[in-house]
This record gives structure tokens, sequence and C-alpha cells, in this order.
């Protein structure tokens, strides 16, 4: 079976701090470092997602990549660019905002209207610095 | 066992569109959009392309990356390079040009002759534009 | 006075060839080289336009980066990405299609939209491919 | 007189938000977009910073770059870096957080060390995205 | 069960050689070419590592990136930044200094750690230069 | 007149120190720290060139950029690529081999024959790491 793999950056502007609201600002501080600043700081992100297929042979493609593109934004980008992802983020509600986090919670937003538009997904990563990334593979 | 894998990029320059010629001009607009203009358009493509196999002890080497090089070169570069994929490219005759359709053409192209330099071909990727890729791992 | 410089990045993908019509196909290949396969060839452009003024003190902006981009893909974007530069381009007609007569052209098209919008258009820089770019600074 | 200019990247990630406190939320969302967001929003900047002068022949540096990292950091990053640019940074009180203010603002927190190190201050870049940059020169 | 992969990114300068001491200047010149020159050359070297392991519900990190960074800067980039890897490093005592061997010794040297840390790691890659990588996944 | 800048880039891999004779170990170590380790480190180079001039009407060129890559790459990368800047190059024997001291002397080297085959040579750039770079714009 020819499988192939097409790939979709996108990018996003947000703030966001790293806190656990179980713990005192000190400790909060100690685990987290400047990034639990409560006055926030942010990031450009890059979302980069894979999505594996067959080649339809009349298009040539796997999923156009405009629809998955389509996909990414009203899902993720438009409720994430220029956001606060602790703040503004319906499906981040009550969670840590880390790269790790992130990536998992945008698994679950994107899964089921990739797999309805004919692909599977197989991975989502962020880099969150270019230094500092994160990716993930699904449940195993 | 220790399999390493090592990585090579070459870049060519080409023209292309995305049209299928069972397909009207207005049916191949509402499915490729700008990409199926009649005359033309183009990209900078990187082809990066990953061999896996064990270290020489001699050399230090999976396969000397000036092989590799020569391979993808001869293969595919040349033919690609400053040339019209729908039109000048004898490997990819009848074919889509789309990123996907391209992965795989390149991989039947090149495979032999790394298997045969002692290299195990595992990957092909070719990033169109710095936001769209395609990856192709071979028949499963 | 405080004149600052801000800076707008766009990109196009179009197919183009270096030919002169004055010389045979023999002279065209010895001067451009693959440059003027007759079957055309195609770069990602990256367009890069500097603009200076004043900090307006009600926005801190020079200019809306808004503003800038749409007169970019008006009068430049829309007509170069996903085209022929030599066959579909009004401004580009009978010349050259080489990024020096690129960035020349470019200027021309967006100098007085630019200075209407209350900006001093200072540079126009198209990067071709990762090694070949070009920058015009206007008549002196 | 041989002039040499030496060129150092430092990177800092802030939250922010374009906001004029003498307009209403209306007018900022209007003119501001995305970037009005209350609850801010952040970026990865790159802060590119030129100085020039003459070679020390017995060093062959125009100034040690570990110097210039030095005022970079102690001036401007260790205080940007982790921040949010409209709560927590003294010398942008007051102040819009463009990207055309920051680059000022930052010219004149760095200039004077510059100068006292022997050097002359010729530009003060920010790259806020991959697509939105600014430069100062000083003042004319 | 939910693994999640961090990846960080580090980067070291370095002279090499590529050398076989049981061969004449001739043949390592044949085999290694320009590589091979007597006196070294060098680059600058990205390593990109990346580990394994499910979320942290109090923190959200599978490991804190500072945590692997330390471990990185500890026992891999003060030892080879700004070093020959033919003679000043001591993991590398008597191996070819080729992009395979040093993405090997790299996992041998940080494994432990990144174990003891409670994170598995999944992949050492270096980039040489922007053309030339080599990814090494562990034995199997 | 409509004078247009042309840029090009090309890369060299080459070992080096910072290392003043006429000073001890210790007072090297003081000022140039880990860069001059007596073993020599390393650096991929970024050469950038910049070459103004008027477009030629027939050719649409400045100057055909594989004439200016033929000049760099027989004048400089040839002489410096896989090399030891302070062992290895004529034209930098006796001399620090800083990037400043580097920019100067590619400068000299590739002056004439640039002027020769009809451009003005404007900037040479040299990126030693992506942090650190140097730019010289001639004498004054």
């Amino acid at each position: 079976m020819k499988e192939v793999t097409i790939i979709r950056r996108e990018r996003f502007s947000s703030a966001h701090k790293l806190w656990n609201p179980d713990w005192d600002a000190e400790k909060n501080e100690s685990v987290f470092g400047g990034c639990s600043n409560p006055n926030w700081h942010g990031h450009n992100y890059e979302l980069i997602v894979k999505v594996a297929g067959e080649i339809d042979p009349e298009t040539g493609f796997v999923m156009n990549l405009k629809t998955l593109s389509k996909i990414l934004n009203e899902r993720v980008i438009d409720k994430l660019d220029h956001k606060n992802l602790n703040l503004d983020v319906n499906f981040l509600e009550g969670k840590r905002t880390t790269t790790e986090v992130l990536a998992v919670a945008i698994w679950a937003e994107i899964e089921t209207e990739i797999t309805q538009s004919g692909g599977k997904l197989t991975s989502v990563r962020i880099n969150e610095t270019e230094n500092n990334s994160v990716e993930y593979f699904g449940e195993k």
C-alpha cells in the first residue's frame, strides 16, 4: 500500500503563563521559572500537522492541503491566534498551557474532522521557540 | 544493531501545474485552484532523503554523503531542476505533478541505486513551500 | 527626526524563463543557461518591502502593516502568485523577467499608493532562491 | 577609514497588546484588530543590533561580541524576556508597544553604553514575526 | 497511553577532520576529500534531542526542558563547543569524528541521565551543515 | 539612474582560533575565551556579497550571478572551505582571523575582479553563527 504523508505548517501568536493553581507563587516560580510571570509572556508558535493516506488517482492528492489548512484554521488557529491560552481558549480550560498539553489538546480538536475528510492524523508538532518543540503521535 | 540514518538535502526549481486531462478547465480550476493556471507556476523545491545503515568502522560512514548526493543529482536533480515537471520529465509522464506523486516517483528512481550502494532508503521528503510538504516512507 | 522603517515579507510562486527574443535559442542558452528552458521553470519568491516614516503618536505605527500588506497583495502578489511572469503579468509585458527587472517593476507598481498612505518606499528586495537575491532602493 | 559593522542577534519572548487608552474598545479593535485583545497575545521577538567601528589591531575586534551581548542582555533582554511589554517594563511605561516604538525605546536604552564601549550604534532591528519587522537607524 | 515527545535544540562550534590512522594520506584524501585536511576544518553543529514520556499532570511537562538542556550542556555541549573533536573530547578518543559516530557517541553520553530524569531518549539528530545531517534512534 | 543591487550567498566550513602571538596563553584566554582554544574550533560561515550596477537592457542582469559566484568561489571559497583560516590561507597570513578581519580581507580579494566585470562591490557580510555577523562596506 502506498501511504503518503502530507505536512502543513500554520502559525499563531499567543500569550500564556505556566501556572499550577494548587501551588503558591513561590512554588510556581521555582518549577516554572520566568514562564510563571503573573503578567504573562508569549510566543510565535508553529503548528505542524502530518496526515497520512493513499493518493487519490484523480487528483494526485492524499487530501487537498486547502482542506487541511481550513480544518486547522477553523479548529485551532482562529481560537489561539492573538489570544491568551490560559484565558481565551475553551478547549484548554483548566489545563496547564505547556506545549505538551497544547499538542495533545490540538490533536483532540482536529482528529475527527481529518478522519472524516479521509486522512489519518499521524503527528501534531508545536515549535514554541527555535530551540523548544513538542510532538504528539496519538494514543498507542 | 546500531543502525544510523543519514540525511541529505538537495534543491530544484521547476515549473508545473496541477491538471487532470480527463476534466474540463472549470473542474480543474475548482479542484486545483490557482495551481491549475494553464500558463504554469513554479517552486523552489527541497528534496530531503534519508538512508539507514550500519556504520562502516573504517570510514565512520553509513554511506559517503558524496555518493548519496551524486545519486540524487544524476537521478533526480539534473532531470527536474530548471525544468517543467509536466513536460520535461520522463519518469513523471502522464502523472499528476502533485508533491505526493513526485515523492513516490522519486523513491522509485533512487531506491535501487541506494540499495546497491549499501544503504536502505527510508524516507523521501519534499518541501514545496515553507508551509506545504510531503513525506513518503515506501510501500508497507 | 525619528524616522523608523517597517519591513513586510510576502511570498509568491511563479513560473518564468529568461529569454531575449532578439537572440536565437543558442545565444539564449549560452547567456541564460538552464534559466532559458523553453518549457519554463519556477521559484518561490520572497518579496520584502521597506517603508520609512515617522511614528504616529496615537497608533505607534509608521503605517499599519495590514495596509502595507493589502497594497502589496493587490498590486503585486495577486498578479504574480501562481502565474507565469513572462505571459500573465501586464506590468512585465515585453520585459526580461530577471529578479533585477522584477524589483524595479514592483517598485513602480507600489510606490504611489505607499506614498499616498503616508509612507516613503525605501527598498524592494526579492529573494529568488536561498542564495540569489536582488534589492532596489529607487532612482537616485 | 576602515569602519566595520558587527551584528548581534538576541531573542526575547513577551506578551503585549496594542491599545490606546484614549480610545474606547471599539476604536482600539477597529485600528489594532486582534492585536488589541484585552487578554494579551505574544511573540518570540528577535533583536538585531548593529555597531560600527574601526578594527582594534591587537584583537581584530570592533568590539568584543561578548561585551555587546552583555549590554543587550542587561539593558534589554533581562527586562523584556518572559515579561509583559505593557505592564512590566519601566522604559516602555505609558507607550504603545508597537515594534516601531520598541525599536526606538531600545535604541535609547543601549546607545550610551555602546558608545562608552567604543562602538557606534547604527541600527536596531526587531523581527516580531517572520513577516513583520522594524528597523531604526537613530535620529538624523 | 499518552506518550508525548519533547525536542530540544542545542548548538556547538567545533573543529575536526576525517582521518583513518591505518591509511596513508593519499587514501584518506581519496575517501574523505577535503574533510581530511590535516590542518582541520570545522562546523556549527546543531544537536537535536528527542525525549518521550507521559505528561506529569501537576506540571504539564514530560520533563522540564531546563533539565534536559542542563544534561545536554553538561554532558555534551561543554565538552564539544569550541573544541577539536579529534583531540579534545574524551568520549570520542580513537574514533572517527563523522556525524554518524558523533550521534551514537552522544547517545551513550546522555541516555542514562535522561532515563534517571524520567524520560526515554528516542532520537539524537546532528545537523553538520544545512544539507548534511544524521539521526540515531538507539539500538534495536 | 536605476542602480540595482544583486546579492549572492556562498558557504564555507573552516577551522580557526583567535590568538594574538604577542600575548601569552593566559592573556589570549582572558580576551578571546573559548575562541582561543589551541586545538582550534570551527564554523559554517555564510558569505553574502552585494554588487550594485545598472541593468543591462539585453540580459536584464546587473551581472550574471554565475559570474559573481565564479569569482567568489575562485577567489574565496576554494581557499577557505575545509581549511584552517590561521594556517592555510595566504591572504590571511599574519592576521587575526576574527570575522571583522575576514570581511575586510575578502573585500580586498574580490573587489578588482568584480569591478572589471562591470559591477560595484558595496557589501561583504559574513555570518559566523546564527547570532554573530559582520558587514563591511569598504573604505570611506
